[in-house]
């Protein structure tokens, strides 16, 4: 693959760009993670989102334990290349947590609320660890 | 306004935490840019967006010299806390190029490809300077 675009994207100090996931078609957004330039060029050449966790300092195959994969629809660059936007199909759920999206806490009158439920327990993931975004 | 719920953000070592903006009504992903703990207090408090310029290094009230605000409509954090997702309903446009939203380059077989167009010729646009998300 020509990966002449890489010099469009910005890595920060650490090599990471944040990757913001969301639904192709419902708009819904998923999750934030990082990525490095390893984790890019697998994305585009494999068609599904890989991560790198910082946690665990290596490449994160999302889905790989639970396998709720995102297959990519579209990769695109913002304006001054340090921000990613991957247009995804999200296989099961997006969270750790079981919830179809990390984004659940809504902030009303300076307190938190939970706005979604569990749909799917995180006991019946796989031991797919929590992202370190 | 009660500020317990600051303990869920986990800021990073420079004290700044990315925060996603989507319209509120139509799912689109408009910008990633980043908040300190005063950006989000303000935004919170006047229900509409304020960012922190990492390149200026002050506070970034979003379209304080465009007029392209962007309303507050809900504010989420994730399940790690280290993710903010702005729901917002954006007057005019958010991206500094005069594009509806920032992520307008899409990479397809490897080369980056323009996918949006002006709506607003940047000069219109009272200067308003480029964001550093």
């Amino acid at each position: 693959m020509d990966s002449a675009f890489l010099d469009k994207i910005s890595f920060d100090s650490n090599g990471l760009v944040p990757a913001i996931a969301q639904q192709h078609d419902t708009g819904e957004v998923l999750m934030m993670a990082w990525m490095n330039r390893d984790a890019v060029l697998e994305t585009l050449e494999k068609k599904e989102v890989c991560y790198w966790s910082r946690s665990r300092a290596k490449l994160w195959r999302k889905g790989e334990s639970s396998g709720h994969v995102q297959k990519l629809i579209d990769f695109r660059i913002d304006c001054d290349g340090d921000t990613l936007l991957l247009l995804v199909d999200q296989v099961g759920v997006a969270c750790h947590t079981g919830r179809h999206n990390c984004f659940f806490t809504s902030i009303k009158g300076g307190k938190a609320e939970i706005i979604s439920d569990i749909e799917i327990p995180p006991e019946e993931m796989y031991g797919e660890k929590t992202p370190d975004a």
